[in-house]
């Protein structure tokens, strides 16, 4: 276990830290590496999920409850895969600058991963990121992704807590979203509070969340970042839930769920990729009929399916 | 091949198509059994994918394009697999009423599928319900999805046109989605062109694609679908594409992408799912160790990858 960069990102150095997550975003045997020295150190951050749609202020959001982290003494990791974060590369420079508290600060580290196709931008690559800076003492973890339904579900699986951000004048979309909302999320957030339609908002959405016969029922909170208001209480409130989760002994079953989906994705992974490398010709020759209209699409499958053996038994 | 319900989809009975889509869905052995009767019927219409972020007006455009068809006395086929569309199951109401020159249109068929986490909302499913509708002669054919960036990509597969639609006001969301956007469209839309900041998402847009060196160009078009204004020509685009890519042999291209991707998922998701169920205790006993921190994810990967004899030769 004597590994010289995972020793310095422990000790919290910023370049190790930057390194370690290049090299497990890359997914190679230099990051396993990295990963299996730190595995002892994982586990101590408060992981924290926040998606929503575009444009509902996530990131301003975010960026509040940095500052009140910070001021609070915390060192504050964000990952973002969120491809509309002003956090991740693409943004505009004006979002930058409404985010430089939180640039610069050396409590702060902010990386942002490219979401690869990946549901609601979580991968690998976002797991292993968030244990990296979980080793080297940030706490709270925060991954910050983009969610518009089904895609908030694929975040719950990073954190302990998650927290759904929505706002008024997006109406189409929260109305449709409330299922997925309600059973993703942990906290229920109406940012933009100060714009019409908020109060209404978070009616509707507290109505929703009473009838539910089972399931999570979360707080269903309102702020306006961008004026730091209610940003005092929603950060107690995520301080609160993962109190709580650890009184009912949910903080653990949280953790094996995200280890397993982590688990099987990588398994997964591996098994597709060496699959279809051995069957790149099967796979050219069914493909054509299928385009031809002579076979299905499941007929396909079953031609590819039948010429592996039965799976053994484990040994 | 006598198959009386394929019979009847092929003749075009709505309530045969709604039976034979429920089936499809299922993924059931009924489902597949219509599918391989149909097939030889599939590959006539147009398959066009719609995809944006929320709140674009994406259903607004969709429906005055249907109208445009419908004059044109085309048959519109519409699978919404948008959890925000109001062709979606949770729409507002007011939303259904705006849609509802479309709804009871005997020449319209419209259904809603569950996106069940898959990316982009692009299932088997989804793929199998376009395949019905085209086997039942509604041309063009529609799948309407929601896309924030990556998501996009996935309607790609399933279409031989793919419409991006983006809205001045979103400006965040479409600055960072820029790369995938072009990557993705075959048409660029920005749709509610009455709003401030139209013309200038437009020109930055234009200045986007110019800049490329490589790769499609899309055209870059306004419309606002509310007031019906610009459809006409986006129709008219929607037609030349197809046109163009039949010319430039291109619709084969993209047809045989769509069936291999199709067949991939299909052999990944069976093969996942035998492997797992053989393997369910081996995976708990493993994912409690990485919850202890006693190993790491890609070593439970290789400890369940192991006991897997290396994958034989094709037969």
């Amino acid at each position: 276990m004597a590994d010289p960069l995972a020793d310095a990102v422990r000790a919290g150095d910023p370049r190790a830290v930057a390194r370690a997550i290049s090299l497990v975003e890359d997914g190679g045997a230099a990051g396993a590496t990295v990963l299996a020295a730190l595995s002892g150190a994982v586990g101590r951050a408060h992981r924290i999920g926040i998606t929503g749609p575009p444009g509902v202020g996530k990131s301003t959001l975010l960026a509040a409850l940095g500052q009140r982290w910070r001021a609070a003494g915390r060192r504050v990791g964000i990952v973002a895969v969120d491809p509309t974060s002003p956090f991740t590369g693409g943004a505009l420079l004006g979002d930058r600058v409404r985010m430089g508290a939180l640039y610069g600060d050396p409590g702060v580290f902010i990386r942002s991963l490219a979401s690869r196709g990946a549901l609601g931008g979580v991968s690998a690559g976002t797991h292993d990121a968030a244990d990296v800076l979980d080793a080297a003492g940030f706490d709270p973890v925060v991954v910050e992704t983009v969610g518009v339904g089904q895609g908030e579900v694929a975040v719950a699986a990073v954190a302990d807590t998650v927290v759904v951000v929505v706002a008024p004048g997006h109406g189409d979309g929260v109305q449709a979203m409330k299922g997925g909302l309600l059973e993703t999320a942990d906290l229920l957030v109406v940012n933009q509070a100060d714009r019409e339609g908020a109060e209404g908002l978070a009616a509707e959405l507290r109505a929703a969340i009473e009838l539910r016969e089972r399931g999570r029922r979360p707080d269903v909170l309102l702020t306006t970042a961008s004026e730091g208001r209610g940003v005092a209480e929603l950060a107690a409130a995520i301080d609160a839930h993962r109190r709580d989760l650890a009184a009912a002994g949910g903080l653990g079953a949280r953790r094996a769920e995200r280890a397993l989906a982590r688990v099987r994705d990588e398994v997964d992974r591996r098994r597709a990729r060496a699959f279809w490398t051995a069957r790149a010709g099967d796979l050219a020759r069914l493909v054509a009929e299928v385009v031809d209209g002579r076979m299905t699409v499941a007929a396909a499958a079953d031609r590819l399916d039948d010429v592996r053996p039965p799976e053994p038994p484990r040994s």
